[in-house]
């Protein structure tokens, strides 16, 4: 057994990590750098995956690491199409806003990893009553994989405007398996102080009066 | 705007951030304390989660902040209900281990927290072609805050076990809105050196080769 002395982190070290949080980024293609990631930081950002939150510990994750440049073009087909066709959903100046919007990475990063969801055969605590939470404890592992890389001073970019059936297909995987999350990690020529929509306008941050709500809505 | 400069961090830095991720555990209620939270540590763990990404800037949530032992026992309630109904879908030595265990701290943690996800009227960037991904989202904030909450030394468990719909109703939740996480969140009395359900050999942690695919499934 792994011995994890009963830990008390201080107020530097709660500070550090809010600015972790503060600092990390959605990056796109326009501010990947084709460094190669190293094995050690590629290793240390699935520890990350490995240590989040799973339903009934069932730890319900894949995670495929694609650096194949054909496979990526492949990815990057259904993007286009899918993100035409995203386009047309928009009206007026929003849809002139997201057309010259960069929303994704796919063929400058050099490393994409995409992240399915892999049901259990049998029923798994926790889950029999919210059946999406284990789809929930793959997302908790790839937020923990984004703030790692940023640690790391490595960008991730998570694309989420293709058809997951399509990427399933591309990359072989298993017909249960779900895709949750495309993502794109390369280091990158700089990290924007805020995200990139709010510095764009396309909407504004919302604040803790606007989302909070105290025992019950009324 | 906020100036956030460059931020590079260093290898000490991506220590802690592995630190505390290590040592974030999921807490159930035979260990929290009623020791109260400070105004100033909720608002941390709530500015934690409104850093967290979300598609196309939505920060499509909602947070109930619960106190009120009446609102905790009606929520409780339902996780009665429902983890009855559960324990039948286990079996043999699995349904006996289920029984023994404590999988909530609604009425014993000081405060609980339902966070929704609430739908946009319009569409939304990024989730034109996963409709999942404001869900997601909303996931991501909830592990933010597990994991400041962890560096405030305040434990969180999150409870899965409940019937969504009666949740919604006991906090009077706008009918839109879909409940993604129900957490409870107190000081404790210690926090275990490994996941509980790997204490207690509930299931066993699986490894990177188990969990990894290079390049595409074969």
């Amino acid at each position: 057994m792994k011995e994890h002395p009963q830990r008390i982190f201080n107020d530097k070290e709660q500070a550090l990590l809010e600015e972790i949080m503060i600092h990390r980024r959605d990056v796109r293609g326009n501010h990947f750098l084709d460094t190669p990631i190293s094995q050690e930081s590629v290793n240390r950002i699935i520890e990350a995956a490995l240590a989040a939150p799973s339903v009934g510990f069932s730890q319900p994750w894949e995670f495929v690491l694609i650096r194949d440049q054909k496979t990526k073009q492949a990815v990057k087909e259904t993007f286009s199409e899918e993100t035409a066709r995203a386009a047309m959903q928009f009206t007026d100046e929003k849809q002139k806003e997201y057309i010259k919007l960069k929303l994704e990475g796919i063929l400058e990063a050099p490393l994409n990893m995409a992240v399915f969801y892999k049901p259990a055969d049998g029923p798994v605590l926790g889950q029999t009553s919210m059946p999406n939470m284990g789809k929930y404890s793959v997302v908790c592992a790839i937020q923990n994989m984004w703030l790692m890389a940023r640690s790391l001073n490595i960008g991730m970019g998570w694309v989420s405007i293709l058809d997951p059936e399509k990427v399933k297909q591309v990359l072989g995987a298993p017909e249960p398996n779900q895709l949750i999350g495309y993502l794109c990690f390369g280091y990158t020529d700089m990290f924007y102080n805020q995200p990139e929509l709010e510095l764009k306008k396309w909407d504004r941050k919302k604040l803790q009066k606007e989302v909070v709500i105290q025992e019950k809505y009324t």
